[in-house]
């Protein structure tokens, strides 16, 4: 199967090693910029270009893995109609592709991926969607390919995962940033919680997040709740997220 | 070397088990609750009693691994000075024990603990205080026999420290909560979202969270943020954090 990957981000560069590697032979590679287009493609051993007008028309699949921003600007100057075109976001509806093919869907990998780090996709969840059954099942025969974990979502629940991902992963990333700045001004490394970050996931995925809950917003602890916001005033988004966090554990344990 | 165990909960079942199997005699639990002093003092084949009064005089240490706002009220209770006497609180200064011993100090294990799940310690920091070095030195030595990872700090780093781990532990478990229950909604369970979970913490550890820093927020793609936004109005505390989170990676990527 022949497939001409539109972009050459984070997401592209794993998709198209997970393909390449699942025995996929992977023609052409599209990036904006010349280097990025070209650094992915001499990996993949693909040609490369980064004029739209330019991209091979007899490929059996096209993926475009852009910006939520840019994939429409991108795929309205395609000057052919692509067999079969898919895009890898969360948040954007696959009707979006409905003008620029007669067969199109979406392949959406629910991982954070840098270029740096090439993923194993084989435990990977990937949420497949199509405009029709053959299409459909097109789609999971490829992503059977490279992961045992595929899943059938609409573009509404696609959206809602993409959220819950936005809480799961970015944010949760952003407590870590915090309690390593926190850290930082005491000169003490984040390595220190290593072994708390871990039995913090570790429990939640044993028993769940809500039964895991602990602390002091838990235990509606005021007195230390109210330090803690005090030695937080240096930084008032720090402050009211501290606030609102705590609340919102508060409020969930009485089940409101 | 005896030691009294104050408090019955999550640490002091923890610290106690970790204590009895590095050879420590422990040989009383109090707890307020009978049950709880039982339950704990029968799996340590130790004495137990939910009476202050009754508390061994002539043990060599004293834990008392109490809330934060019933450690005063215990501690001023018990009716003898004790040899040496410690707290496990991050957030309470050390000389809150002044009054109460000659010799005190805090072990504080940076860890969150369950009774029903025994942690193992060796990895465990353990951040010690005391009031004299020879105490100082008498600390050190029993928790090396608990774990490698042996902390100096004063009340105030401790307390930084334990709000950091707020914000690494108890928040970031409620941003798995906020991603549960947006999933439940559409029936799909947490399970999806594991892969991306463990994958987040791992990038934050091998380069830095600050780093390793993702999603629309980094981006600032105020499109989706919008959406986002509108697909939380049903909970006005989830789209406050939404926000407030948002507008903080943000403003940590522009280093503000």
């Amino acid at each position: 199967m022949n497939v001409v990957i539109i972009g050459a981000g984070n997401l592209a560069t794993n998709l198209s090693f997970a393909l390449r590697n699942a025995g996929f032979n992977i023609v052409q590679v599209y990036s904006r910029t010349y280097q990025s287009a070209e650094l992915l493609a001499n990996k993949l051993s693909a040609s490369f270009t980064n004029n739209i007008k330019e991209i091979e028309p007899h490929a059996d699949l096209y993926i475009a893995s852009l910006s939520d921003d840019s994939l429409l600007d991108i795929i309205q100057q395609v000057n052919f109609s692509p067999s079969l075109l898919v895009h890898t976001s969360g948040s954007l509806p696959m009707d979006l592709l409905k003008k620029y093919a007669k067969d199109y869907g979406v392949i959406y990998p629910l991982q954070t991926f840098t270029k740096n780090k090439i993923s194993d996709f084989k435990t990977i969840p990937i949420c497949i969607e199509a405009n029709n059954k053959d299409t459909e099942k097109k789609l999971i025969e490829i992503s059977n390919k490279i992961s045992t974990q595929i899943h059938l979502f609409n573009s509404d629940q696609r959206s809602k995962i993409h959220l819950a991902a936005v809480f799961a992963c970015n944010f949760t990333n952003h407590m870590y940033t915090i309690a390593e700045e926190i850290l930082q001004k005491e000169n003490v490394s984040l390595d220190i919680l290593k072994p708390l970050l871990k039995e913090t996931l570790s429990n939640a995925l044993i028993s769940s997040p809500l039964k895991a809950q602990t602390g002091p917003a838990m235990r509606n602890d005021i007195k230390i709740m109210t330090k803690h916001k005090e030695m937080l005033t240096y930084n008032p988004l720090f402050e009211k997220i501290y606030s609102f966090v705590s609340e919102s554990i508060y409020k969930n344990k009485l089940g409101k």
